[in-house]
This record gives structure tokens, C-alpha cells and sequence, in this order.
């Protein structure tokens, strides 16, 4: 029997990285994927950041955002988080027959304001058609060069360093599927979608050694990024459960759709490991700035078991974040 | 009544260039699509090609090549006929629920074997899946990077130049369309795909100050690229038609489909505009490498007509080869 594509291939969790591991590093090598965010590239005498993400979000209008700034924050983001600098995207999209001009429209000045934004430049770009029904409306794909101009020393992480995230959980995965299930709720809930260079790039700036780890939670939610740190290594990372910045209205749909908000996709948010003395400073310097106004600590490294991210409660229970199979919420970028 | 997206949208015709200057060059800025065929970047004190495409083909195997092999290719060429080193390609994939996984091996094998021959390296990627019937198969998007060692200096195109190609025209859109229309031949027709890289680095090695344009031949045909040279300017293009290198299934293809060879993508071709008194000289060098072994002069600058390319038979009949509106031959790339 020949196996088949299934949903959890896209998704972020153990069968995506299954497949990118098996299928895709066995055939075209193992610097093909790299498990960062970009590549980091030498090209002449300059190292770059190279990255490519594919947006296929459906509904393509959501609170809070569109396909079209989507496609620009996610691929800054996936820069930034290297610790280089977003230069220049692509734009590749492709559209069914009888997509509305109209929206192409709203969607390509979304991607203008979000690219002016965030400073980058939109500077090639392809377009394809295909018939009606061999397309879900629009697809788009940005990839990005971002310049490394100083290079972060990442100094190795250790029990006592602290998790820093700079907002709230599970915004986006949230909004979305609200948005496309038609859920009703007394306030609006919004996607976090925004860039985070010109927050990262304040934080490298001012504590280009304090930070020994930057990952934006996208697919695969907070919980997976932070499995994927701890992945072999003799150290673990602990969540204070009463620390965890996640709106009610998130917590509800979560309990209603029986999905954890710790594996919901977030697109305006980044998870830092900081050296422990100058954690209390950098959180002070995030939140003077517009993306990390509501930054906070929310969990430490300890070695009370090795390679496993945890929830602590306050009276002391704990309770290990398991590895995620597939995705519980398909097509949310 | 809202206007919609057909497939002359993407055809590479006047459709297209019209919505790329009436839509996404005044949305997203002049900067965001280059007529060229790759942007030309300024990083840190390097210069660099950046482009980008996406792959829709139908079918997804054909002769001659896939999907995969045409990925590769089509971003290599892209950049290498702007004179620029390809270095580094992205991968971005977008499958069907149900696609089957030895397809997408398959595929993945052959951008491998097109990466290791044209010497580039996949260096990152993104695999998204959509539900069964929101993409049909498979989608590629490579973007690429490619150094600028040498600045090519551009003369002016004059008359007298010639325009040269390196093998026979109208192939691939041929073998593709037949392949999905189940048409059989006597002898099978291929696809050109190929990577031009090698060929066009032996050109400018040699010859750096006699190459005065260089494009390949793609959506649109032979005849949008002359066109797009010729449009606003003083001279004219003339080819022979005796000399224009076409097999005879190709034509035979055209005569049953109603369409020119002229018109009809190329996936291993790039038209050259050649200063006169070294033109043999690149011919001969050409034809000493792969990919240029048909290499021949098919036309030359006049100042018959302005703004046209035309066709000259060999009784002196002339004939204005018109702007294409919109692809006869949707899905070939």
C-alpha cells in the first residue's frame, strides 16, 4: 500500500517532523532543513538569514489580520529570530480562477503596510492562475533575506536562566478558528499577528549576550517550541502555570474545542531564554516597546528532569508537556 | 460588478503585465516586480540576484522532467541570465490531503539531482498540506540567491546585433501539453528542461563585454521576450524564419492546437542579443557545452520598423509577431 499525505504532514507536531526527517533531509540532505527558523548563509563576504514559508490560512480574513500581513510578519519574524536584520521578501501567489481582483487588492496593500512597517521591501514576485477548484482562493509564499551584522554570541543555556515571552498565548490559532468555525464570543478575540524585528532588534542591541535562545511560536504553539529545546539535553524548562499570560476568551475556546492553548499558533509572539541577572531589565526594556508591552517571565530552566518542558502549579503539581503528534488546528498560517 | 481572476492572469502575456503594472507595482511599489527576471539587491558590501516562482504544473510528471526538475531549473535560470552565480535555493511545498508520499520522493529526488547538477544548494523549506481538492497535488515555490562576482557592463543593444538562442524552440510547452492531452507520436517529444548556469558562466567568462541582453524563454514564448526588448525602443528584430531551430512534432503539435511555436514556453532556453563581430565566436563556444550544443544566430537587429519583432521568410515576406494577450498553454510551469 502507498502511503499518503495526511493533514498532521503540515502541521508542526512529531508527524511533520517525522516526514522532514525520513523523507526530506534523507533526499535533498541534511542542510536542507535546518531546524531553525532560516538558513544561515555565507554569500561573498556577508552572512545572511535565508527563509520560506508558505501561507495557506483559511479563512484569508480573520481578526486581526489577513493572508497578505500574515505572509509579510511570519517571514520577518522567522529572520528576526535569528537575529539578523529583514531586508527583502519575494511574493509568490497563486490564485484560483474566479479569485475576486477586489480582494487581491486588500490583500496586497495589507502586505504593503505590513512591510513598510516592519522595514522590509517587497522586491520580486511571481504570480500563477490555476482553475477554479485547483485552488483554496489564495496561496501565497514570502521568503526572506535578512543581513547578520553583528554576530550574537549564544552562550550555553543553564539551570536558573529564565523563559520570556513577550505577550499573550494562543491569540492567533484562536482567532482563527473562532473566525472560521463562526464562533461568537461577548469580546472580539484578535490575532496577535505583527513583526518582531524592531522588538528583537532593541534587545540585541542593548543585552547582545544575555539572550541564549529566540524562537517564535508559530505551528505547534509554545509547547512545541519548547520541547524542541529541551530535546536531548540534560536540562528542563518549567512553566509557572499561574505565570502563563492566556486571555479567558482563549481558555474557553480551548476548553470548548479540547485543544491546550500551550500548542495553539501564535504569530506576534517570541520565546526568549535570557541570562537569569539580566532578565528583570530586559523584561523593563521590552515593554517600553509597542510588541513586548505585556512581556513577562514565565518560566525557568531547572535540571529536576532532563529534556522535558513541564507546567508547575502552584501547590507544587506538575505536569509534563507532551510532544505534539499533529496539529489540532489545521491550516492557521 | 466585482472583477475576477482568470487565467490569462497568469499567462505571462498583456493580461498579466497589465495587472502587474495596474495592481501589484501600484500597490506594493515600482521595486516589487522587477521586468527582469530576477531583483538585483544590494547586501552589506555584496550584490545579489534574488527571484522567485512558484510551480503549478500540470501534469506534475512529464517527459523529460517534473515538477521537482522544473523548480529547480526555472529559479536557477532566473538567476543565472542576469549574470549572477546561483548559490542557494529555498523550497516551499504545498500538497493535497492524499498525495501520495512516493510522488512527493520522487520529486524530491529529482530537485536533488537538478540541485547537485547546476551546483546549487536547497537550503531551507516549508511544507504546508490543505485539505483534498485545495490544491491539486502538488505546489513548488523555490526562491532563490545568486552572487554578482562580476559586474556584466551592458552595451547598448544596436543594429547589427544578433539574437541568438542555444537549441530548438516551443519543447517543453509541447511535451507538456501532449503529455496531458494524451496525444501519441511516432517519436516522443521532451521537455528542454535544464539549467543554464554552466552555459551562460562559460559566455560571460569568455565574452564579458559582447553579451548585451540575455533572457529565458519562458511563459510567453520566444516571441514575448523579443517583444518585451523591442517595446518603446528604435529598433526592430528581425528573424529568418528558416533559421528558427523547431522540430517538426513541435510544429505538428501547433498546427493541430492552433497555436505558434514563438508562443509556447521553453524551460532550457535563453536568447542572447550578441554584439556582431563575436557572434560566431559565442556560437562556436556554445555549442562545446550541454546545453548549448544547438547553439545558432535566428535573427538580428534593424531599424526596419521600430518597437517590433517581426518575422522575415526566406522569399522577404515579413510578418509583426503581436503581443500575447493571454497563454494558449495554461499549466506548463
Amino acid at each position: 500500500m502507498s502511503k499518503k499525505i495526511v493533514s498532521g504532514h503540515g502541521s508542526g507536531g512529531k508527524m511533520m517532523n517525522d516526514m522532514i526527517e525520513n523523507i526530506i533531509k534523507k533526499i535533498l540532505g541534511p542542510e536542507s532543513i535546518q531546524l531553525d527558523d532560516s538558513a544561515i548563509l555565507s554569500i561573498g563576504n556577508e552572512t545572511i538569514a535565508f527563509t520560506t514559508d508558505n501561507f495557506t490560512i483559511s479563512p484569508i480574513f480573520f481578526p486581526g489580520g489577513d493572508i497578505g500581513k500574515l505572509a509579510v510578519n511570519g517571514t520577518v519574524n522567522d529572520i528576526a529570530v535569528m537575529g539578523a536584520r529583514p531586508l527583502f521578501l519575494s511574493c509568490g501567489i497563486i490564485m484560483e480562477e474566479g479569485f475576486e481582483i477586489d480582494l487581491l487588492q486588500s490583500i496586497l496593500q495589507s502586505m504593503k503596510r505590513a512591510a513598510d512597517y516592519a522595514k522590509v521591501k517587497i522586491v520580486t514576485g511571481d504570480t500563477k492562475v490555476v482553475q477554479k477548484g485547483n485552488a483554496d482562493k489564495i496561496f501565497i509564499n514570502t521568503t526572506g533575506i535578512g543581513l547578520i551584522e553583528n554576530n550574537i554570541q549564544r552562550l550555553p543555556i543553564e539551570v536558573g536562566d529564565r523563559i520570556v515571552i513577550n505577550g499573550e498565548i494562543g491569540d492567533h490559532g484562536i482567532a482563527v478558528m473562532a473566525e472560521r468555525n463562526k464562533l461568537s464570543f461577548s469580546e472580539e478575540l484578535y490575532s496577535d499577528c505583527s513583526p518582531l524585528n524592531h522588538l528583537i532588534a532593541k534587545i540585541i542591541e542593548s543585552y547582545p549576550r544575555s539572550i541564549k535562545f529566540m524562537r517564535d511560536p508559530t505551528r505547534g504553539g509554545v509547547a512545541s517550541v519548547l520541547n524542541d529545546i529541551v530535546k536531548n539535553r540534560f536540562f528542563s524548562m518549567k512553566l509557572f502555570e499561574d505565570e502563563l499570560p492566556i486571555k479567558k476568551e482563549v481558555n474557553g475556546v480551548c476548553d470548548l474545542l479540547g485543544i491546550d492553548p500551550l500548542y495553539v499558533a501564535n504569530e506576534g509572539k517570541v520565546i526568549l531564554i535570557t541570562k537569569e541577572e539580566d532578565t528583570d531589565a530586559i523584561v523593563e526594556l521590552m515593554r517600553t516597546i509597542k510588541e513586548g508591552v505585556s512581556a513577562k517571565v514565565i518560566g525557568i530552566i531547572t535540571d529536576e528532569f532532563t529534556g522535558k518542558a513541564y507546567i508547575e502549579t502552584p501547590i507544587g503539581g506538575k505536569r509534563i508537556l507532551p510532544i505534539l503528534i499533529e496539529e489540532q488546528l489545521p491550516r492557521i498560517c
